[in-house]
């Protein structure tokens, strides 16, 4: 049976401004892989409703699971639930349950519930929250998108509540080989074992060190063993 | 007149297997923020034919321009030359003034033009070169899509070649405020600042660090006068 797939969405002007650079992405991969969740596909869209709605309908659609990060806090420019709400015609508003959890919060910490950082207790009609433990302000699932925050270390807490609760598959088995000849060279080699083992992915990635070439050649797959052994082979090719 | 648009595609399994952390998109989103074109998507996508015929076709008809990185070296997993050309319904083949690129690189480093590396010369019909100082193995662009190596150093040259040549619009003016309070304080006079100058955005980007919260608020436009006069009553307002 083939593993679950999945697609991440990541929302925010300041990662297509380039003011930030988007470690999310990664650390979800990572996470995902070790589960047996296949990451098909990554977008990095700005804080704009449509743009927002027309990714998570389409994507939604198309993958088993929709992760998305950003957009989720106090501030004016924070329109991701809304919008998250609007892509699955659902009414949106502060609910009970997570305003009691920024209640409890802010009260620990003397901070005032003002309006704005009410607005973080806004969830879509029939979400159910996802915990945040660092911050309070939950993120929230609705059918098979996960909405979660941009700020890494919260979006890692959601990411490792949210994981346990979905079925995964066979996780990918990888091993890499370095190999200090130019890719042209190991090109052919390469071509011939990815054709001997057809249910195994193979990349390879160049690198220049010192005016020197080389690349890391990864072989995946969910059969460990036969990882193994076109590895074997791969390293016979270049001893 | 509005800015021109902008898409980028990275091409590569190693991207979403998480095992590589993609370093070329934030690069591309600084150098189009410089020249004025406002960069609005990017997809991180696998080596799949037609995953990358899907996006290219999308984006291509969506945007102004689309950049790629990915998938042109010589190894049996570099397909993007051969999709960018079915996405236009082109011709693929090995070309002359491509090929005479390959051999007078490797004829300097005594190296031999073996079929694998010749697989780099594959250029489809029509298409114009984009130099490659760094390895001589050119990228292309058909119509508005400029397909790039996805080796940063190569990368880096590649945009720098193509971005002279393209039209930019008005750079982005952009002025950050580190504010020492929580979101949730920052937001509503920010909210009220924001709808005082509709033509700027305004971003507030939390973090938190030693147990303390705080945010970086960055105010862009193409007005640069309007950007300090917002920014000049944002420092009023929290000093």
């Amino acid at each position: 049976m083939p593993n679950p797939t999945a697609a991440m969405i990541v929302i925010g002007d300041e990662i297509l401004s380039g003011r930030t650079r988007d470690s999310n992405m990664h650390h979800l991969a990572g996470k995902l892989a070790e589960v047996g969740i296949d990451l098909k596909e990554a977008r990095m869209i700005s804080d704009d409703r449509d743009a927002i709605i027309d990714a998570v309908r389409e994507l939604s659609r198309r993958h088993d699971h929709v992760f998305t990060s950003g957009g989720i806090g106090p501030t004016h420019d924070d329109i991701t639930a809304d919008s998250i709400a609007a892509a699955f015609d659902r009414s949106i508003d502060v609910r009970k349950d997570a305003r009691a959890l920024l209640v409890a919060h802010y009260a620990k910490t003397g901070t005032e519930l003002n309006p704005s950082r009410l607005r973080m207790a806004r969830i879509p009609e029939g979400a159910e929250l996802i915990e945040n433990p660092v911050s309070a302000a939950p993120g929230f699932r609705v059918e098979n998108v996960h909405v979660m925050a941009g700020v890494p270390s919260v979006f890692h807490a959601m990411v490792a509540s949210v994981l346990p609760g979905l079925t995964g598959g066979a996780p990918l088995y990888s091993k890499t080989l370095r190999i200090d000849r130019g890719e042209g060279d190991i090109a052919e080699p390469l071509g011939t074992l990815a054709k001997a083992y057809p249910a195994l992915s193979m990349g390879s990635y160049p690198f220049q060190k010192d005016g020197r070439y080389g690349a890391h050649v990864v072989i995946r797959g969910s059969d460990a063993a036969a990882v193994d052994a076109a590895l074997a082979e791969l390293q016979v090719a270049f001893s």
